[in-house]
């Protein structure tokens, strides 16, 4: 092999994300395209600084990021609404949805991307083609529950719950996106009022994303009650590690149309490596190559 | 290709590096090893702080390096010494000569190592072999003329001169070098009482070192008057961009022996590389690659 001209490296911030299965999607894809790249998981937890101080690591990180050569950044929980404040330049569609995922270093500027979006919206599109999305709930209005709503309002869905533990964030995202998205119908929802919504026999739901963290290996759990889910639903889950969370699971159980976190976690990683790169990557390969990886139990 | 197992990141910290041959060098190498590995120049001049500052920076650059993932950063003009006091460890031979040019991340720890030492001995026995060591004048009591000179007098140097601008550092390296080698005359010397020196037709020298930075692009020039060089002195650069230095371009008109800064380059380059990866390098592979890029103009 020989690797000439350019070359790339490129971190990802955030908690727990040593076994992040993204680092080597990328860093195969490069190798294919014949790029020298280098991909760095970068854990908050091993940094060993108190939380209180999360606002301050990150701007220090992603000064030296910048000092020591990296290319791009990749974001990840709890950190995707914090870094905007470090930030020179967002995309429109970041800065929509208030949330970052990927920055790239560039002429002494740092440009901030999410790809969240894309990547949910290619991930429901493939995988579970014909998806009812008159009447969708979200859980979750962190920073992945604001790119699947964007998502999935931009792809047609005319009534939207968002629900989250924290009544007060669903609401802000709600609101946020009734004025973006003023022919459908939003509204945020407390865990009690999602429970009364899914009972509801009336007027039915037809889809259900999880996009909080519960179900991670690092938050392992259920976010809603299993026997609220019914046949019909889809049910789709933004978490990845494991790929078999136990919403996954209780959907299948219960014999619903799944769609489980690796579409999107493919999607997000494809569209950050064209960013940074300019090259556009073979995304059925980055999808063989992630599930392989899954099967291998990494 | 197929790239798998543990990667590499590693730095070149100092002033002025961005055209440095070294990280090609070590990125070829590993190319041909199968290891990913990516070399990034990190040029003080581009951060843009003051000088006054240095030793903060260092600090605040090792302690970003350990925090983003880096297996190693090399060091060179001018915090080589300066490195010192942000180390947990340093190898004998390092701590000998009161100079780093290699700082391994292990296990939370930061180790310091020099191979310039090993890189010039080396380049002298193969660029110049059965040159006259019964007395040599350096010229340069920084980093590198303290691994030089003990280079030479752990080959076996008679006598040694050590000259500099600031005599008193000229004085300082040569009362170290002549506590730890009591056989050898060691003496340290001015620009001035160099000139006389190198005049002295009764004790005549029989070679010349340049080590210090006088001839780099950076710093063009010549670091003695050409007119004291004579056909029998062997003349020896460290400098190597530009690989024909005046200073080698001087004793080459001049009729003398000369031995330009490649085989340091390779020679500290190959000893780095396996300090960080503890894989072998192909060295005659490195030498041929660092000819080839200096024929290439690079």
């Amino acid at each position: 092999m020989s690797v000439v001209g350019e070359s790339y490296l490129v971190g990802l911030v955030g908690e727990g994300v040593r076994p992040s299965l993204t680092p080597p999607l990328h860093e195969r894809e490069a190798d294919r395209n014949g790029l020298r790249y280098l991909y760095r998981p970068l854990d908050l937890l091993a940094l060993g600084r108190p939380a209180a101080d999360l606002d301050t690591t990150i701007g220090r990180l992603l000064g030296a990021a910048v000092d020591l050569g990296f290319s791009a950044l990749n974001i990840t929980h709890p950190c995707k609404q914090l870094v905007l404040s470090h930030l020179d330049e967002v995309s429109p569609s970041a800065a929509a949805i208030g949330s970052v995922n990927t920055v790239l270093f560039a002429d002494g500027r740092r440009i901030g991307h999410n790809t969240d979006v894309t990547g949910f919206a290619s991930a429901l599109r493939d995988g579970l083609p014909g998806a009812g999305l008159d009447d969708v709930v979200v859980i979750g209005a962190g920073g992945a529950g604001a790119a699947v709503t964007c998502a999935l309002l931009e792809a047609g869905a005319s009534r939207l719950t968002v629900a989250d533990l924290d009544e007060e964030r669903a609401g802000a995202l709600a609101d946020s996106l009734a004025a973006r998205f003023p022919e459908a119908a939003v509204a945020g929802a407390s865990s009690d009022a999602l429970a009364a919504r899914l009972k509801d026999r009336e007027r039915t739901v037809t889809g259900l994303v999880n996009a909080s963290f519960v179900g991670m290996h690092t938050h392992p759990g259920i976010p809603l009650e299993p026997t609220l889910l019914r046949p019909e639903v889809w049910v789709a889950d933004i978490v990845y590690r494991p790929i078999g969370t136990e919403l996954v699971r209780a959907a299948r159980a219960t014999g619903c149309r799944t769609l489980d976190g690796g579409g999107m976690a493919v999607g997000q990683a494809a569209d950050a490596f064209q960013l940074i790169t300019g090259v556009e990557p073979d995304r059925e390969r980055m999808r063989d190559h992630f599930f392989e990886m899954v099967e291998e139990g990494r």
